[in-house]
């Protein structure tokens, strides 16, 4: 199902995420041109990648309906269906995502997480039930997860990635400092807070 | 200062990440195939980027002194300089990169940050004193702080970026799922993680 192109994906994703704002202030319809501004994209890039998934822009007069755009690429997108992640990781980054997720995201949900320490074993936190790391492989496996969130210390995180491509987890998050490898046929996404910052503060340097 | 190109800095900052995951192994000496190999990069590259900043390879047989090559990449980054950044938004996620930033980086530290809940300001969470929101633009003004990270709910993210760039804040890191706007001397880095699972989401679908 995969056909369509990664950059279209990502710019996809973008017009998601606008779109959601705007329905948040109560914007009902939305031009092309408006759209486009506020991804700092073209409005006929915006059109071409809207019709490539077989949106349409409603009535003319008013642009699209924002409600059912939002549909239409989320059904696209994440083909309709709640996506399952585990984190690995219960420490105050980890918490902050469970409590983020349990609440904000209908398509992605978070029904499992792994940590070493006992006193956190078998306990819900934000939805999220919680076990020993010895379990992943067992525990993803039968839950049939395949995206993980990676939020333990860098010098763990290569390991732990290790067993969840072993455990079947295709998708990786890695919040650790730390580059980590995984087959080909594995996706990472990194997001390191640290090297964003040190990029602003190069940018911004007087 | 600013006269090395973006993409070299993405670079640096990366090999940078790399080289103290390696000191903090113990490695004293890495080759540029090496490094390369760690950021999927070219030995080739490698070596031009380290080079425009004036790192040579040190002992031809051993490569390149990681410890070293960590202050110089770090000095022509950060000028050896501490940079400041305020946070805005202390909620779980900003207690999580409080805590993170309060033991792990030396050259960015967060010593204020911001809240509207009357119950956490005067305190000190990690080492970072919390004042009210109103108080963004005297504080921020008083203690010269040029970078801002800013975690709360989307529908406030604009508003308070506005704040700060009226503040002075030049480099904003952006947790809230919403794209901001700023006026164009002024750098964003967005960090979405649910954007981010979303494109993970897709590209694992079967």
């Amino acid at each position: 199902m995969n056909s369509i192109p990664i950059q279209t994906i990502k710019r996809l994703i973008c017009y998601n995420r606008v779109l959601k704002n705007l329905k948040t202030q109560n914007t009902e319809f939305c031009f092309s041109h408006q759209l486009a501004n506020l991804v700092n994209n073209s409005p006929a890039q915006v059109r071409r990648d809207l019709m490539l998934i077989g949106c349409s822009a409603g009535s003319s007069g008013k642009g699209y309906y924002v409600t059912l755009l939002i549909e239409q690429i989320s059904k696209k997108l994440l083909s309709g269906k709640t996506h399952k992640a585990a984190l690995v990781g219960i420490g105050n980054l980890g918490r902050a995502i469970l409590s983020f997720f349990s609440y904000r995201q209908p398509n992605i949900e978070i029904p499992l997480a792994f940590d070493v320490d006992e006193s956190k074993i078998e306990r819900v936190i934000s939805g999220c039930r919680c076990y020993h790391i010895s379990e992943i492989n067992k525990e993803i496996r039968e839950q049939k997860i395949t995206l993980a969130i990676i939020t333990v210390p860098a010098l763990q995180a290569q390991n732990i990635a290790n067993e969840l491509v072993d455990a079947g987890i295709k998708g990786i998050l890695n919040f650790a400092p730390i580059f980590i490898r995984t087959p080909d046929d594995v996706f990472v996404e990194e997001l390191d807070m640290i090297m964003s910052l040190e990029k602003l503060a190069y940018l911004t340097a007087e």
